[in-house]
Parts: C-alpha cells; sequence; structure tokens
C-alpha cells in the first residue's frame, strides 16, 4: 500500500487516489466538504465523489435520516489523456489540494480549495503545461447524477441499496438546482468559468496549447443552500482563503521540535478540526467523520463534546460556543427524546441528526449507551470555565432538565438503599448490557451535581432535596483497599478474553459482535477516560489503579481509545506506553491505522484525542476555577513544544521544554 | 366493532370485511393461505389482497427475506353494482368461506376455498340469483399488481415502503406467470373459468339472468410453484376438499358440551392450525402469523416448537414428523449459523425464514433470545414419545450440536463454580438482558441431558464428561426454602410496576420499550411455562410458589401468554383464574383480545396454547415412557369433553366429564 509522505506543513502522495487517499486528503470549511477524488477519474457510481452541506439531512427510512450526499460538481476533465506519473499534494497552510499528472508532452496541475475566507464558494484551478503545441479539451460540468448509499448502523453489514435524495429542478451549463425530494429544501451550484483569468460561457473548452506557456482554466462554484443569498464576490478568491488559513494558523498552530513527520501529522490533525467546522453556526455540529464520509449518516456523537470540544475552546472559543449552542438549542428536542422514552427532563440522542432526535436503531447502543447526556453537561461546564463565557437561563435549564433525566433513569434500591443504573453501556461498548456502569454513574452524579450549583434557582426546595438525595446515592463501584473503581457490577465474572486473539484487525471484524460482549475485554477506555476528565479528582494512585487493571484488557477496537490511552499514560509518566499510544492516535488516519480510514472517513474523535493526549496529557494544560496551569512532561521524542491559547478572553503563547514550561500573556 | 356470530361449526358476520375479518376469515391448506379479502372489493394497494405461498420467500434488505405476496388471482366481480347487505359465513367443516350480497334485486353468494385435497388448487364460486331479468357483467381476472410492505420487527414503526418482489412473465386472459426479482424463482397461476359446470374461455362474462333462475360463474385457479408439475384434476374439487376435511375433523375434532360460542371458537382454533400447516411437506414450517399476514415476515419462532407442535403430534403425527424434520434438515444452517457467532455445535435462529439463517436484526432479541435452540431439542424429544417416531442418526446429531452449542454459550465462572448465562432472554421479553435466566438455563440443561441420553455415541468421553459437568453446574436459581425458582438475577432488583399502568392496551404500545425494561413486570409466562413444560419435574409447592409470585407481576402483552396461564392454572385447580385466562386465549383473534388481528393477522402460537390449555391443562393429557395419562377436572362451564387422538400409532378415544375420564383404545 502507498504511503503519505507527511511534511511540515504538507502532505504528498505519488500515485493515484484510492478510497484511503480520498479520506485523508478532504477538504472542507465546516459548511462544506469535499473528499480528495480525483478530478480526471470518472464517477462511475452514484455514491462517488462525495461532497457535502454539513446540517443537510433527508429522511431515508421512518425516523432515520442520511447526510445528503451533493452532486460531484467539481467537474473538470482533459479529454482523451491518460494519466500518468501521478502525484498529489494537501497544502495544510493554504488549505489547497493540488493535484498533477502527465502524459504526451502534457502536464497538468490542478488545485482546489473550498474557501474558508467565503463558506459558500468552492474553486478549482487547472493548469495545463504542454512540450509540444497541441490542442486539447477539457469539459467542465456539474454532475447531477448523485444518489446516497446509506451506510448500515452495524459495521458488518454492507448496504447495497441506493437512495435519491435530490431531484434536479433546473440544470443549464453554469446553474445546477437541485430539491430535496422529502422536506424539499434546495440546493443551488452556481458555476463561473474563467480561461486565464478571462470568463467564459462555454463547458467544452478547446484550448490551443503552446510550447511551454502555460493555459489555466479555473471554475468557481457557488453553493446556496435552503434559501441562503449569495456573498459578495472577493477579488482574488485564492488570496482570501490563504489569508484566512494563515489567520487560522496564528490561533491554532502547535509548534514542535521534533521530527517532521510528527509536526506535519500534528498538522493535519488541527487542519481536519478546522475543515469539519462550521466555526460561525450553531445550527449545525459535528459529526463522528466530519463532512469526509456518510458514515454514521453524519450524525454527531459525544465524541464532539468529549473528545472535539476541548481544541476548539482554547483555540477558536466561538467555535466552542456554538458547537455548545447546538447541544442548548436542541434541549427542546432532548424534553421530547426523554419523554417518548417515558423519562424525566432531557435526555441527549445517542446518534444526532440535524432534528435532534434519536438516529441510533438499536436498543443496546442507541437506549442503554445513555452517558452522552452527562458528557454534554460535562462539556458545558468545561466550555464556560475555559472561555469564560457566562452562563445563560438555557444553559441552567439543560443542567435542570439533564439531571431530572438522570433521576428518572436510575432506579431505586429499597433494599440496599442505593440508585442503580440498569442496563446501560459506558463508553466500552464491549461488556453486554452492564449494570451500575461507573463511568455513566460518576458522569451521572457529576451531572446532578452541576445542576445542584448553578441551576438551583430552577429546582424546588422539593427538586432539590430529592436530586441532591439522589447524587449521594448513585451507586460508585469502588474497592478502597485497592483505590480501585470497577467498571461495573458484571465486568468480572465475564470470561477472559483467550490470549491469542489480541492483537491486529479489530475484533468486531474477526469475532461476531454478540460473542465479543462475554468477554473480560474493552473496546476502549471507560475508566481510563473518567480518570482523563476529572485530572483533580482523583489520586494518582487510583489512575495507577484504573491503568494496571485495565489497560491490559483493552483491545482499542474503537478509534476513540489510543489517545485516551495516551493521555493518561503522558500524566502517568508511562513514557513509552504513552509515546506508542500517542503515536497510534496521531497517524490513526494518515497511516490507516484502524484499516477503515478510506471506507469510513476522517475519524473525527481521534483527532481532538490526539490534541489532548498532547495538550492536556503531554503539556498538563487545565483550566480551573478561572485559573490555567500547565506542567510538561516531555517525551524523549519531542524537544519543545510551543502554541498559543485562548484563555477566558487573553490569549497565552504556552512553551514547553523538558526543562521548563512557560505560560505568557500575549498582545 | 361489529362482532363475529359464533356457532358450532360456523362463523357468520353481519356487515362488510374489515382487516380483523379479513384475518378471522383467513383460509388455506398449509400451502397456500388467502386472507378473507372482499372479491367486490377492489384492491387499492400494491400489498391489499394478500395470498401467500408456504416457502415462498425473497431478499428484501442485506440478509433479510420476507414472504412473498403473491397477486390477487381470485378476482371475480359483478361489474356496476354497490354493495347492500354483506354477510359473510365461514363453515369450518367445509373448509369454505362464503360471501353474500345483494343490490338492485340481485343476490350474490361466492364461496371460495382451498382445497385440502388438491394443494395446488383455489376455487371460487360465485351464484348469482336475480329478481328480475337483467343482464350482469362480471370480471374474471388475475391481478398482477402486487408488492410487499415488509414489517419492521418493532412493532411500533411503520414500514411505509413496498417492494416489489415479483416480475411478470407473461400474463394472458388464462394464466399468469411471474418471476422472483433475486432469486429467479417462478410462480404460475392457470385460471379456468365454468359458467354452471360448462368451461368458458372470455374473461368478461355477460350473464342474462332470469327471475329466480341461478346462475353459477365458478373459477379455479393452480398455483404452481418452482417448477411443480400439475396435479390430477379431481371431477368435483368441492366434494374432493369437502372429503378431505371430514377425514380431517375425525382426526382433529374436539367436541364439548358446552356454550355453542365456546365449541366453535374451539373448532375456529383448530381450523387455523390445519389451514396453515403443510401437513405433508417438511421444507416449510409454520410462521407467527401463519399464512394470514406478513408480519414478523412470516418467520418461524418457537411458537412452532413449543406451542403448536403438541396438537399436531396427537392429532397429524404425520405433520408433527414433518415439522420436526423441518428443524433436523436446518441443522447444518444452525451450525453455520453457531459459527458464525463464534460458537461450538448448532445454534437456531430466533426468527427462521426458509434459509435456515437469522432473520432478527436487534441484539437484545436475536442474539439474547436464545433458548429457542433447547425449545427445538424439548420438542424432538417430546414428539418422539408421543408419536413413537424412531430417533435418526439426524436427531440424535441435532442432540449432541445443539448441547456442545450451549456449553459454548455459557460462561465459566471459576470462582462461584458455576456456569453463567450472560445478556439472555428468557420469553419474558421485558427485563432487559438478563443473568441466568433460570427458563434459558433450565431448558440448556434439558438439552444436554437429552444429548447425554440419547446421542452418547456421537460424543467422545472428553465431550461427555465436559457436558455431564456442564449440566451439573449450570446456574438454577433457586430458594429451597420458599421452593421458589427465581426468574434471573435482575429481576428483583428492577423497579416495581406502578399499579396505575396494568391493563388496558398492551404497555408496549403506551411506555416505551426501553422503559419497560427496568420494571419488575413480565411480558408473558416465563417461568409458568416453564413449569408447563416439565409437568411432573416440578412439585405442587413448586408450582403454587412461582404461580404466586410471577402471575400477579405479568402484564400479557404477548399472545404466548394467556393459554399458558391457563394451562398451569387448570392443573393447580385455580377454577376462576383458569377459566379467565382459558377465555382470553380462546378469543384472543376472533374476539381481537390484542386489538391487533386486523393488522398482524392470526396469532398461531395462541392456538396452539388455546388447545394445550384445554388437552394439556383441563384434561391433564400427557405422555411419558411410552405411557399414555389423562386426569380431568373440568370446569363448571364445560361439562363434558370429547376427542380422539393418536399415540404411537394407535387411537385412542378420550372422554372426560366432572366425574371421570375415559381412554379407550379405537379401531
Amino acid at each position: 500500500m502507498a504511503i503519505p509522505n507527511i511534511h511540515s506543513w504538507q502532505i504528498n502522495l505519488e500515485g493515484p487516489i484510492t478510497d484511503y487517499f480520498e479520506s485523508i486528503f478532504s477538504i472542507g470549511n465546516g459548511y462544506i466538504g469535499i473528499r480528495g477524488y480525483s478530478l480526471q477519474t470518472p464517477k462511475t457510481k452514484l455514491q462517488e465523489h462525495a461532497i457535502f452541506r454539513a446540517g443537510f439531512f433527508e429522511p431515508v427510512k421512518p425516523g432515520i435520516t442520511d447526510m445528503v450526499q451533493l452532486p460531484d460538481v467539481l467537474g473538470m476533465i482533459v479529454q482523451g489523456y491518460r494519466q500518468e506519473s501521478v502525484t498529489q499534494s494537501l497544502d495544510l497552510r493554504q488549505g489547497v489540494l493540488t493535484q498533477r499528472w502527465q502524459a504526451e508532452g502534457l502536464t497538468v496541475s490542478a488545485e482546489r480549495m473550498v474557501s474558508m475566507a467565503d463558506k459558500q464558494l468552492i474553486c478549482v484551478r487547472m493548469t495545463l503545461r504542454s512540450e509540444k503545441d497541441q490542442l486539447v479539451t477539457v469539459q467542465v460540468s456539474m454532475n447531477d447524477q448523485v444518489a446516497n448509499l446509506p451506510v448500515h448502523d452495524d459495521q458488518m453489514i454492507n448496504e447495497t441499496e441506493t437512495v435519491r435524495l435530490l431531484e434536479t429542478v433546473s440544470h443549464t451549463s453554469n446553474a445546477l438546482k437541485m430539491c430535496a425530494v422529502h422536506s424539499g429544501r434546495m440546493i443551488q451550484f452556481i458555476q463561473t468559468v474563467l480561461i486565464s483569468g478571462e470568463p467564459v460561457s462555454e463547458s467544452t473548452l478547446r484550448l490551443k496549447l503552446k510550447t511551454g506557456e502555460p493555459v489555466t482554466v479555473e471554475k468557481r462554484v457557488r453553493v446556496l443552500f435552503d434559501g441562503e443569498s449569495a456573498n459578495a464576490v472577493d477579488t482574488d478568491p485564492w488570496e482570501a482563503h490563504a489569508k484566512t488559513w494563515e489567520a487560522l494558523w496564528q490561533d491554532c498552530d502547535i509548534e514542535l521540535d521534533a521530527d517532521e513527520e510528527i509536526q506535519g501529522a500534528l498538522r493535519w490533525n488541527i487542519f481536519q478540526m478546522l475543515c469539519n467546522n462550521a466555526a460561525d453556526d450553531s445550527r449545525v455540529s459535528i459529526g463522528a467523520r466530519g463532512l469526509t464520509h456518510g458514515r454514521y449518516k453524519g450524525n454527531t456523537f459525544w465524541d464532539t463534546d468529549i473528545f472535539l470540544l476541548p481544541f476548539y475552546c482554547w483555540h477558536r472559543p466561538k467555535a466552542a460556543q456554538n458547537l455548545m449552542q447546538y447541544r442548548v438549542d436542541l434541549l427542546p428536542e432532548a424534553k421530547k427524546l426523554a419523554k417518548k422514552q417515558n423519562l424525566d427532563g432531557a435526555r441527549y440522542p445517542w446518534m444526532c441528526a440535524v432534528d435532534g432526535d434519536e438516529q441510533c436503531e438499536s436498543w443496546d447502543i442507541g437506549f442503554c449507551e445513555v452517558h452522552v447526556t452527562a458528557d454534554v453537561a460535562y462539556a458545558l461546564e468545561r466550555m464556560l470555565e475555559i472561555t469564560g463565557t457566562p452562563m445563560t437561563e438555557d444553559m441552567r435549564q439543560l443542567l435542570a432538565d439533564t439531571a431530572h433525566y438522570w433521576k428518572s433513569r436510575f432506579t431505586w434500591e429499597e433494599e440496599k438503599q442505593q440508585y442503580s443504573s440498569f442496563f446501560v453501556k459506558g463508553p466500552d461498548e464491549y461488556c453486554g448490557a452492564a449494570i451500575n456502569n461507573t463511568f455513566t454513574n460518576f458522569m451521572a452524579k457529576h451531572n446532578v451535581e452541576l445542576a445542584l450549583q448553578y441551576a438551583n434557582d430552577l429546582l424546588d426546595e422539593k427538586e432539590r432535596k430529592a436530586l441532591r438525595f439522589f447524587a449521594d446515592h448513585i451507586t460508585i463501584l469502588y474497592e478502597p483497599e485497592n483505590a480501585l473503581y470497577q467498571q461495573d457490577e458484571l465486568f468480572d465474572r465475564l470470561e477472559p478474553l483467550p490470549v491469542t486473539m489480541v492483537g491486529g484487525e479489530p475484533l468486531y471484524r474477526i469475532i461476531c459482535f454478540d460473542r465479543m460482549q462475554r468477554y473480560r475485554a474493552l473496546k476502549q477506555a471507560d475508566l481510563v477516560q473518567l480518570m482523563v476528565l476529572f485530572p483533580n479528582r482523583f489520586s494518582e494512585k487510583e489512575k495507577c489503579a484504573v491503568w494496571e487493571k485495565y489497560e491490559p484488557l483493552t483491545v482499542h477496537d474503537s478509534s476513540l481509545s489510543f489517545g485516551v490511552h495516551a493521555h493518561l499514560a503522558f500524566q502517568l509518566g508511562l513514557k513509552e506506553k504513552a509515546w506508542d499510544y500517542f503515536m497510534r492516535s496521531l497517524f490513526l488516519d494518515l497511516k490507516d491505522v484502524m484499516h477503515n480510514t478510506g471506507r469510513e472517513g476522517v475519524h473525527m474523535a481521534s483527532l481532538g484525542a490526539t490534541w489532548q493526549a498532547l495538550v492536556y496529557g503531554m503539556l498538563g494544560l487545565w483550566a480551573q476555577d478561572g485559573t490555567i496551569t500547565a506542567h510538561a512532561q516531555l517525551p524523549d521524542e519531542i524537544r519543545s513544544i510551543s502554541l498559543s491559547v485562548w484563555h477566558r478572553g487573553q490569549k497565552h503563547k504556552i512553551t514547553a521544554t523538558h526543562e521548563q514550561t512557560l505560560i505568557i500573556k500575549e498582545g
């Protein structure tokens, strides 16, 4: 398998595009995302050449939506040539993907960008050079033949039926208007074609190339969704785009004194977090694969709140506010969902599409993996703490309503005088339907405590008392003699995983998902996850006990696992383990560690987990009670780290070496 | 709501057909089933006017099949009249459904039957009488416009998308040939039309009716599935059909000295068991709704092995042999399924279509409701015991392979020195994913013991020892001090069901399915079910303890519940309870007790449970060690019972009154 060459600001590849490279060469501006497909390779299936628009979902079956795949409007193909010497280069600094090829004396370079300056704009710029005078035909088009291939929740089931979600309303050579078949929402694509800077109206361009004289064909496509009006046009959209990226990097870059590959990979991680976040729009969140693939139907999970949010809190506080506002605005839907499940208060869905309803179809996940609601409350507190955003009435309501939810979700056991959670799943999605999963119970307790702290005035005396009693009686499985938290009541009774099974492919690919449930094996960090969420709440001894028991039993079949393990390992000073996990998280997609980057897209949560492993784990950054602290423990492989963060409206420069950690106010 | 008038051999209805009546007026011969739709009401949706052919399934999505709905080939409509004074009458003795109506001096009577004598034949005979001379046009046709509307497993989700599973290959006025879109299996319908006994070739019949002179239009449709050749034609198919029914009733009737309504309802229950069983064909089983509706996609559940099989064992031993042979023949598929789930031996699917693969899509049911495998082994032993069928090598292999499955499905707990079942569901489908469900564990143990008893020679020394040890160490939750079996480990920890919730609609219709899982409430008989399966294995005290604890907690949200409760209540002499449950089971569909007979079809298992409540519960019939015993405890409402049963090739007449029970060899 070809692998990319990773430079400090560039990802290069020699050779043609595969599914895997399509994923890692995805670009976007948070509103529009485009997979890194080859312009010169014709689309042969309706679901290929994927482009997405954040927030555009349509029903595909009763109650279930899919993120709508847009038509391939990039179309710009040099006719009659067979590509040779194909290379690609993703410029992280400027947000431009360039695909190059040669054939019969012709050299073609096609740059593309999704504008960070003008969120409606996609540009493709093709430069043709010839070693001889020759006539070349370039076809510029927008292809309205498109369909979704909805992805089954179960990773082992391949759906085969495509679904048409868009109908063409009108289609001229320079404008395409399509309508969503169920909602009737409109999306328009308006194309402008320029040859060497001059607009032309044709779509079949016959170019007389002269030896050594380059000709540039450019295409600008404006995407207008759901009644948007067009933005003002930049004179030079490429420059405006580059400038915006420059500003973004000033806020978001992390400079390492380390191997170039590590530096470049880290920047690619950050790049993708920027490409998949609609920073100014609170009506959309980030899907599990962002805008890079239709996997998980574009839905938002706890991935956003727990894994991704910290990056935005520290580097793009406005984006962090919007991501939380998205949850706050869906509170009415979360209340409806709780009611639908005969519970009180507000319950956030495990898989959340744009309408806020539950999109997960299985009982054991959709109904049992309930911790997401407490994750939202946790994330809200963190965002407020880091960014200094004042708590609004709606946010207080969120805390109160989610607390009510938890009380109704637990079962009071009179005999044991405890509240228990039955049939829940923690982050670890193996080990069946657990009883009193500690991660879930602890997060629920934290959620209720936040409500009692911040939303006291929204509770009457009786509610306050009941919630206080509830929080105090939530079962937390803990062995004081070993300072050890227990994952759940059943975990230790499960069968040990045969040693021969560990290593290689994710186990769910080789062992039946149901069989896995009865092994004493964790899919991903569960209590380890809890330890990193509350770095000051657990003692070193408790963290070590959790690590020692659970880390060896974790098979890391989730992309959410490596970064979290790196995170805690850095904090515990387990240098070798920490670096090993960090490498797997850092290169998860770039080196296709899970063997699914091609068929699934970019694992968004892993980007955030990587960032946290570095900034929270390695650098020890934390915000508490209005104070920012950091205490770096750098691994041997990294000589220094330098980054800027925002804390409560104030920019800080943090630099760390093996000798010292400095936090300096900027500006 | 209109209700039917139930006579001892007839179900009558005044008024037009609704979905509910379509269900209860379903007729069939086990190969072909036809819902009782009105001939005079045009089909307006593709999925209306349902006809099914046993064993005809087609894929509707990856891994999932649906029972193919056949085109409406009954078509015979009197044109231009608006029906008045509509009545229907189902003759149970002769297996004929008659629909009558009048309009403008015209009286029309349309009889239909699905021939029990010639399994390929459907006949419709319309008799027209007029009070005046008039010209009447009758259109005779076969409508090839048909589609399936696959029913979602989740009863609360209404699928809306129809799927075309048949394509027309050729269509003339008297022959229709259709091809299944995926498998390519062919089905042909060949129509013969007769006017007053004389064949005609037209399909638009213009009849000159004379005052008081009846004219009969008859249509015979031969259904040839999958390359079948046509049977020899009977001179009078109606007579041949009636004679076959007469013979069937000689074997299967139960005569009661009781209210006519009870007698008629009991016969309707038996009638439907006969209509939905392809007695001579071991390649098909009985779906949960037989051939009366597409609910559950035509799949076979434990309903057949545990609920229906006893009826066939005692009345139609050949049919019982074929029903078990169906399971035996699918042993290779059951082995594949076990392997697919990384388990040993053979595991029968929860929902079984014709190919023997698992059709249930959910984890908590499809993967957790595992007792079906032991139910098959139990049923096999019962069938052999009652019918005296010799055990074949294949059957022994079934017992051995299912035993191996169980050993691999349980978890050995070293500390407790016990084998435990994690994440299982017993018959009670509420109460979450249970730990050590006693029904499941007991049935598994019984399965292993059967293997050790009958399939010893197929096991090596090591396997025998391991299976013996396994059977001896399966956890059975039992409180000796109270003689009480416990449903599972978690049951008593669940929240009590609020009293206000009991009664009325099934709870899953008003309370979220997930919420129900955390209430201490049973959907249906669980340990009560176990008690009736082993009448001699549990003491009276144990049965009473189970009844006293679990009966009050059972909400009977399954049609499988009433009959089983009646069964045990009769045995325990709980006269009032027994009769109450028996009535609900006996009239479950006829009086639409679950409010879903219309949208779901006939609940096959309830027919069998009703029969068992009466014959096993009330009459005390049992077969053990080659001996037949009975000891009736008749309720006040029934003065005597008389029936014939087959036991090991010998027919016995059983008569019971309040004074005595007689078993007399016949013939």
